[in-house]
């Protein structure tokens, strides 16, 4: 599919302004979702006038992780680039990463005589962990001429990046887990599962001893458990594949890492929904797209806060009109993922999605919600056919065949 | 896609219940569909509680047998898992198959002097020919040590089983029919198609005479033509993919011979959907899955009786409430395939189906039938997707990526 867009690219002055509502889609409580119970008038009315539906991030029943969900809202089939443990967790935790980089989960452990006694290190406070990690990183930069990134994060997590000098053959990150799963075991041998894998296991095993030296007299974390090593993926470019000059404004971490995978720009930036949106008028006449990342209606659907889901709901429709008034040629609002508040967390449930341009039929919902959208002329779809569309709606498509 | 689930796999105590309506989907007869002339209020209420929708089982415009429809509500991609003529034949003669087993369709014929009169032997009736199939399984027990299996069917029809002491490689069936199709010529020699199929076609040759010699002095029934040679398919089993321990409910041995080649235990059970029910509750805390197959609304859907047919969807209506009253956490109502008694045959028309869980929308049909279920929240989907969908509805589904 994605080769078949490719050949029929055009391009023009079109601007495309992609908002995900992280998490947005939702189930009843009380009869009414979190969209049905919020009160969006300014969304309400734009779905009226726009083409409304629902989109499966993976496939029906699937549960997408983020990165699966906004692989596909950018047009990658989700099965067929699946972006490591390792990586995500890097990326949530700030590293820039490079093509030439293998990314690992690690976690602190507490170890005694050779057997595992606590996974998590009694849940080491993230200051504590901190300070180990910054210590790891003052005295392990390189093992045999790669360079080793400690990223301190959360507890007792944090991840380890070697970055070779060149990029390695995929199949490079093939290790099993160090981390047994269970307390009163060794921890696990370090295992390629492929011969492409061997270069990166001869590393490791001379890193975890190095590890050791250094924290084996911590009180609780003298141990390092590896899990989840994997490769930046070697995926096509968001610009070479579509022709359009993106920026990515997020303010979490991770979704500036996942669109920085697929070389969007994606610049630091801190702040709240306000925040976003000035950055958006600020860098609006250098590019094309705009991914614009609306973190916390998520947070309160993982929560299970069902009317903290509503008030950022509301707080984001409070915000429309500003977006509305820079006039983009089509505007897409959805999620990545349902995170209903019923549920605490992600699921497979189909996400709401409004796309507005000239081109549209309209007039088949009268708010944005899940229900209405269910009414709506785009049906129920893959998401990863959101980009196809929304290219046509912007004139950015040619003709298929005479 | 069943590998991806297969990852993603995680069990619970949750119970699910597949109800298949066999033949439910219907077309209007004076405006209104079978399911829409039944008075089938528990139905209704139901529908509107529940994530409904349409399912296509094998592709739109492809009318599907027993075989197909079921094997996608099972999640198993009907093209890709082909179950043969003779396996269907035999199954539906109530013969309980091995994976060491190729069955083969056979019809008693009128041979005289070597060329076909009768390609049905006049149809002769079940019981003339039952006698005539046991004095064959009397005489022939085995040929070359493979064992030789002869199953009485209805009028001329019989099905044949050779039973090899291991399994054979794939494509050992593929031999063409012996049955010419057509009277004033003589039956066709037995042509195995693949190398693989040597063996097979090699004890077809040597059995053909011995039945000859056993019938030749029959009035009628004095030959016997083959069709459909089949193997036992090498198909993944359900509780191997699923993790689901499952008990078919099903009163034809088809059904039960379907469930089987997919390791699902399924018992013989005679009676009516009471029968059932009462089967479902006594078996009720010894598996996790069950699939509950109502035959009789299909039948009546072949016959072209459209009142027949309404009369049993309002006889299932009225066992509703004590299926219910058990409270499966997933309850599924559908079909395996549409039958509308205006065409007296399965149709390719998408089949309704509702959805019952704690995790749905919900409100959006006000009755179960073809064009309530249409607004449902399912949209139309391919059958084999309702399993992703269950269990994901049973949190027996794993996040999809991180």
């Amino acid at each position: 599919m994605q080769k078949l867009i490719e050949g029929l690219i055009q391009k023009n002055n079109t601007k495309i302004l992609l908002v995900v509502l992280d998490g947005i889609g939702g189930l009843p409580v009380n009869s009414k979702t979190e969209l049905e119970a919020a009160n969006t008038p300014n969304l309400d009315e734009l779905a009226s006038t726009s083409a409304c539906g629902l989109h499966i991030p993976v496939a029906m029943g699937i549960t997408p992780g983020s990165g699966p969900g906004h692989l596909s809202l950018f047009g990658y089939d989700p099965v067929e680039w699946q972006i490591g443990r390792g990586i995500l967790e890097a990326l949530g935790l700030g590293i820039e990463l490079r093509k030439t980089d293998i990314a690992i989960r690690a976690n602190y452990a507490t170890v005694e005589s050779g057997i595992i006694t606590d996974r998590r290190a009694g849940r080491i406070p993230s200051d504590e962990s901190r300070k180990i990690t910054e210590k790891l990183q003052k005295k392990i930069k390189e093992i045999d001429g790669v360079e080793i990134i400690f990223a301190p994060g959360m507890e007792y997590r944090f991840a380890i990046i070697m970055r070779f000098p060149n990029p390695l053959p995929p199949g490079s990150a093939s290790i099993k887990d160090t981390d047994p799963q269970k307390v009163g075991n060794p921890p696990l041998s370090v295992t390629p599962e492929t011969p492409q894998a061997t270069k990166v296991a001869k590393i490791t095993v001379k890193l975890i001893p190095e590890i050791f030296k250094i924290i084996k007299n911590e009180e609780k974390a003298n141990y390092t458990l590896l899990r989840g090593f994997s490769q930046v993926p070697d995926i096509p470019h968001f610009e070479a594949l579509y022709g359009l000059k993106a920026l990515c404004i997020a303010v979490y971490p991770m979704y500036r890492g996942l669109a920085r995978l697929i070389e969007m720009d994606a610049p630091a930036l801190k702040g709240d929904i306000k925040d976003e949106i000035n950055f958006l008028k600020k860098n609006y006449n250098d590019y094309d797209f705009f991914f614009l990342h609306v973190k916390k209606i998520d947070s309160y659907g993982e929560d299970g806060n069902f009317q903290g889901k509503v008030s950022k709901i509301e707080e984001f429709d409070n915000a429309l009109p500003e977006i509305l008034a820079l006039n983009p040629d089509v505007l897409i609002i959805t999620g990545d993922h349902s995170t209903p508040s019923a549920l605490r967390a992600h699921s497979w449930h189909p996400v709401p999605v409004l796309l507005k341009s000239p081109y549209v039929l309209g007039n088949t919902s009268r708010a944005f919600s899940e229900r209405e959208c269910l009414k709506g002329e785009l049906g129920i779809f893959h998401t990863v056919n959101l980009m196809p569309l929304v290219l046509a709606n912007a004139g950015r498509l040619k003709k298929f065949g005479a």
